[in-house]
């Protein structure tokens, strides 16, 4: 029986969900990604917040797609794709030949052509940007309780949040949570209350694809929590010493970066052509304008709704692209028959702090305790994996009453490379 | 009112247990630790073999002692002693004074000589350790399913623990679960089960502080998990490619060091005689001859039972001796009326593979699976913190009952940087 191979770049919601809907089909299907795991993105703020563990939002792609003989996973990066001899070719340069591409390569961040700005303010995109974040935010509270004055203390205590979109929003919310009540009690020597948090957006209105009552909410409750939300100003520089918001200079040890994305560099080897923010432009079928055998979805495509928007970077609309590609494969439709992809929406949701949310669905909006209620629920459904759904709740449930963070762990890091300082009396 | 200050320097058993007799007392403690975490060290192997998150194992220090208002917490490494001065010096040069001083600085990995072998080697004292063990025995079944044949896989399915003690023993048995039960069914191009486990141990017993009834049992158990047990020979070389055991060589892409100790080395700042492992020699209050004012406790003392024989390295001895000079400073006993260390044996336990243990207390010895539950429960009900007693409960039934393991990730390692080869095809 002569098997058709799929080959699959990426292993997030996109690569993941069109994977599982070939599982068991007569495709020789191949899932490749850089990681061995399916990383669930929307938590991942609380990896980098220490109140959730690696282990709890991320799943081996081997272990989800075990039950599926006809899949073959492998562990490489894609760095060249060859269209016309139908070919992936790894960093190693290994070749992986295809009869049928799916790349759902994701995005990473963009400094807007700042890429110097990278090593002091950290993007959130990966486990490993998600913990060199944890890191800095715990160690900047322990470098301010080492210091000799107040003054010296105040840098480090200070947290610049750079993009008010749902990753920023998330996260100067629980850094207010870190800062206002799991180190309360934790430090002799500093005053953590003193922790002064900037959320900063360069549009009028933080979460601005939501309505903009629902962004003034979210503001609202942000400011209630501590945070200092400065929108329609743009940073104009990033340095080690702090964040140059047009004129004023914002002095901080924790910069996070959260602003722009662009999608993988890899789809420029394709010589199709691209967005602005480097995706892949994509027919109606999600396949690439002539030739009907690579689709591009997720974060690494520039697809259009029914009425010609461009669809919004979002996991359920890899999740649908995922699934409405590997139906077309399935049954093998040829490029003139193929029903265009639509996009069913079922609201989008975030989250501020501990206890509060916005969201809406369709006309409907809402916000508050309730809205944060629906969030947890929400996420909770949608986390793979029996274990993980489970310990993720016992852990919130646990941080909700204690105000303790289950993460709190500083172990790649050496604090002693950055406090160098002459040596008090000759020794 | 004129406090004393008491300064201890590290956060393990020992030093977490004389800090905690300490609390809200009339001293001024400072607990000066290079991490910023209480390591249940009993576990790490867990966390070494993708059962447990760096976070069930692991407490803030700060978070453990943030109950006592006379207890500081400093994250910083001390290099130096100054006992004449009274003075601690940390790597950047700040200076600590103390009237007290508790030394609990634990023990590092020997290799007896052959620092060359760590590279190859890499040994199980801390939490980036772990998950350096634990990246490199997921990456070599990666790599092995990216091998172009079974000959060249071999090499990455090999596995060697180099050290028979109670870490080598549960390290092999850990490996021998992943290998034969969590990726069964994970792999299509290798066979997952061809997965070779050496165990080796220069003396002629494995778990040699046991009877030799207990640790034939214990090898009787490793085996029949698929383990071959060497013992009797030393290694003589370790590479990048494998290990020489006297005049045999292993290949082998994954070896595992847990075969010697040596105190840590701001010991030797001291000026006080240390054992052969490094440690510094006590007198019966645990102080340091002719200076009644330093104690050393745990794995950095060479410490003698009543009857003469050194302590054993284990964390219920550095939890006693903790207390025990803690008791001794808050009651201010000078060096003369000091009552001498005794320890209180509560018997000791190794685990081997997922359902067997090996145990003794005072003369009853006691093997097979209800040891193997009564080590689940000791070390259970020992792990600090509600919260990760209960996790890592949850956890153990998830993984006792479907085999996974829930900290299967990958997230620091490149797999391309060590695959390289030349080209099939010209580009």
């Amino acid at each position: 029986m002569a098997f058709t191979k799929v080959v699959i770049l990426g292993g997030g919601f996109g690569g993941i969900n069109a994977a599982k809907a070939l599982g068991n089909s007569k495709l020789d299907v191949w899932m490749i990604d850089r990681t061995n795991h399916h990383l669930f993105q929307p938590l991942l703020y609380q990896v980098a917040s220490a109140a959730l563990s690696p282990g709890d939002i991320a799943v081996p792609i081997r272990e989800i797609l075990s039950p599926y003989e006809n899949i073959t996973v492998i562990m490489g990066e894609a760095v060249k794709i060859d269209k016309e001899n139908k070919i992936v070719v790894l960093r190693n340069g290994d070749h992986v030949g295809f009869e049928y591409l799916i790349l759902a390569l994701g995005a990473n961040h963009s400094y807007f052509g700042n890429d110097q700005w990278e090593k002091f303010a950290p993007g959130l995109k990966t486990l490993n940007d998600a913990l060199q974040i944890r890191e800095r935010i715990l160690i900047s509270f322990e470098k301010a309780e080492r210091c000799d004055s107040i003054s010296e203390a105040k840098k480090y205590l200070n947290f610049v949040i750079i993009g008010g979109g749902p990753t920023g929003v998330e996260m100067a919310g629980a850094i207010a949570e870190i800062a206002y009540e799991t180190m309360l009690r934790n430090f002799r020597r500093i005053d953590v209350t003193k922790t002064k948090i900037y959320l900063v957006e360069g549009s009028p209105h933080i979460l601005p694809v939501y309505p903009e009552r629902l962004s003034e909410k979210a503001k609202g409750y942000l400011e209630r929590s501590g945070i200092n939300v400065i929108t329609g100003k743009r940073v104009t520089d990033v340095t080690s010493e702090g964040v140059m918001v047009e004129n004023t200079f914002i002095p901080a040890h924790n910069i996070i970066w959260a602003a722009g994305n662009q999608a993988s560099p890899v789809l420029k080897t394709l010589g199709t052509p691209l967005d602005r923010q480097g995706r892949a432009i994509v027919e109606a079928d999600l396949s690439l304008p002539g030739n009907p055998d690579i689709f591009v979805i997720g974060d690494a495509a520039c697809a259009m709704d029914q009425k010609g928007k461009p669809l919004p970077g979002l996991a359920p609309v890899a999740v649908q692209q995922g699934r409405y590609v590997a139906m077309l494969l399935r049954k093998r439709i040829p490029k003139n028959e193929r029903p265009p992809f639509r996009y069913f929406d079922k609201g989008t949701m975030a989250t501020i702090g501990k206890t509060k949310a916005i969201g809406m669905f369709n006309k409907i909006q809402f916000s508050g305790f309730f809205a944060w209620l629906a969030w947890c629920f929400v996420h909770i459904l949608y986390l793979i994996g029996f274990r993980n759904r489970f310990t993720v709740l016992f852990q919130w449930l646990f941080s909700y009453f204690t105000s303790r963070r289950g993460a709190r762990l500083i172990y790649r890091y050496h604090i002693e490379s950055e406090l160098t300082r002459p040596p008090k009396h000759p020794e």
